[in-house]
């Protein structure tokens, strides 16, 4: 029910997303009649090759009436959230009947009801929403926190650099490069938080930590993984957007304005519109909670119906490497390290 | 001697400045050889209809053999600052011989010198680092502060909305209307020193509040006026820069990569490069340390020639319009309005 359009965008994408991924079984929940109507047509135009029937198998829908509002209060959402999709949604993988929940909806209330549903992994306070961004070598970085929690002590930016990192692994196949955000590359600059957060991850073997990052640095591949509290990583994370949008949008208008103009640039500028079009930071979709038990991942509540199989896949991804565990794993090995 | 290139830049900038203020007198502070060289190559290249000897008794050279080093820590360059060309640029100021400074140099050392040299406003505890960005109607919005402080508290916050609406009410022309950087536009978003300025923002007549703001729309004319911390402005500004760089490097390899397509692009797409490179908000130059008793401009250490006579013209402005001046009307209609 989640993201700007509901299920005229999810239901589409997560057929799509059944035909994309064949060992994947979905459970919608939501207004089953909405659903049903969106599926209808969604499937009657499969192509003829395309067994329906074997497709409508592996989808499930959970009937919920009640959906939270995009504006509500993650502790009002949690007060009234009995019967909603997003609950309904999240106790389905804190009973083990689901591997991972995707929403499109509301984040504090997405997160407010995972902690409280799903559970903290041990030694882990809150959770953290990242997400990776493309970069100039069309490599990803990934950058977190990105909003889920604004006042943070050097334990808690700690804890993300340990999740960013395992996470970050398991999508590059190797120890990826650490960095914290900050306005400047000297060891003096920074509040104490991040002082005292750099000089922990210089005494942690397991993390390749590198350093301070600055603004300007994230998207030039120094860095894998770039940690900041979640105030830092929305302004980081939205302005990037604002600003690759802006500039995206005027150049199209340059383009497309006139007809000989979009009749050239569609010949001569394909590949520097598709390139350009990969930097910007909105193309990747599914921010993970990171330190919950299970997995969580957030849609954009723009995004589209790629971008919702996107988040679709980052699930799967995120199943088939276990992450949870893998973060458990890793900070076992940094609390190994210690002792 | 300022800047990532020193007087090769600096001098002639200054020599174009000269040319383009009729009222401007300079005053150069730094190695008087180096400055020499430097000015007989671009007085020697003056059109003959110009009066060198007019221009030159428009500036003045103060001979100082010491730099301040652009790594230096701001409280060692502060200890060691005697003699160099920073500490006596702000002495000529201090001293009221010179009306503005304008220095490319070590950004923290030039604010604990000015600080210490030329002293605050009452009621401004520490001087708030603005620059403008060019927005999406080509209408700059300033943004505040940009890492001069990266610890605030709400107080801090207030006097940035004060010091920027009054800055931006000079070049606009009208009350400006600011707002505060957030990572969500409802009242319940953010840390407590935000609410607790947007309390008070709201209620001070003389301030044109319109709420929180976020990264996605810094760039959209909502506001004239964005204040943050240091630290989230810091990482803002950056970040922009980053990814603007990325993606008008990345057109123009594409433009200009091919003869064929590069006489096509200059030909057809001229207006759109040249649209696009003015969103690129390191093309506005001439950060203002706002809270001083006088003026001072901080240039960008990559600044070019043309971004470094727009540095000084910035001074030329604040001059004009007294800035430190109007700040202080700002604070006392403020302090007026609260009794």
């Amino acid at each position: 029910m989640g993201g700007d359009y509901g299920p005229s965008y999810t239901v589409p994408a997560v057929v799509q997303a059944l035909l994309h991924f064949p060992e994947l079984n979905i459970q919608l929940v939501g207004r089953e009649s909405d659903i049903n109507a969106e599926l209808d047509a969604q499937t009657s135009i499969l192509p003829r090759s395309i067994d329906r029937d074997a497709l409508l198998s592996r989808l499930t829908i959970h009937h919920c009436d009640h959906v939270i509002a995009n504006d509500a209060k993650p502790s009002a959402a949690l007060r009234n959230s009995r019967g909603s999709s997003m609950r309904e949604t999240i106790d389905l993988v804190a009973r083990g009947e689901a591997d991972a929940a995707v929403s499109g909806g509301n984040t504090g209330a997405l997160m407010a009801l995972s902690k409280h549903g799903i559970k903290m992994l041990p030694g882990i306070e809150r959770p953290a929403l990242v997400s990776a961004l493309p970069t100039q070598s069309g490599q990803p970085v990934w950058l977190l926190d990105l909003g889920a929690n604004i006042d943070v002590d050097s334990d808690t930016l700690y804890q993300f650099a340990i999740m960013g990192s395992a996470l970050a692994e398991q999508h590059l196949a190797k120890v990826p490069k650490v960095a914290l955000l900050n306005i400047g590359a000297e060891a003096s600059k920074g509040n104490d938080t991040i002082k005292s957060c750099a000089m922990r991850l210089e005494q942690t073997p397991s993390i390749n930590y590198i350093g301070f990052i600055e603004g300007h640095e994230i998207l030039l591949d120094k860095a894998d993984v770039i940690v900041c509290d979640g105030f830092a990583g929305n302004i980081c994370l939205k302005t990037s957007e604002g600003i690759a949008n802006l500039i995206l949008n005027k150049l199209k208008q340059h383009f497309f304005g006139h007809p000989v103009k979009k009749w050239l640039a569609r010949i001569l500028f394909a590949s520097a519109l598709k390139e350009l079009k990969a930097l910007n930071p909105d193309q990747y979709n599914g921010a993970s909670l990171l330190g919950l038990r299970s997995i969580v991942i957030k849609s954009h509540g723009s995004a589209d119906k790629t971008a919702i199989i996107n988040a679709i896949g980052e699930a799967v991804h995120e199943v088939k490497r276990q992450i949870p565990q893998r973060i458990s794993d890793g900070l076992e090995t940094v609390l190994l390290e210690r002792h």
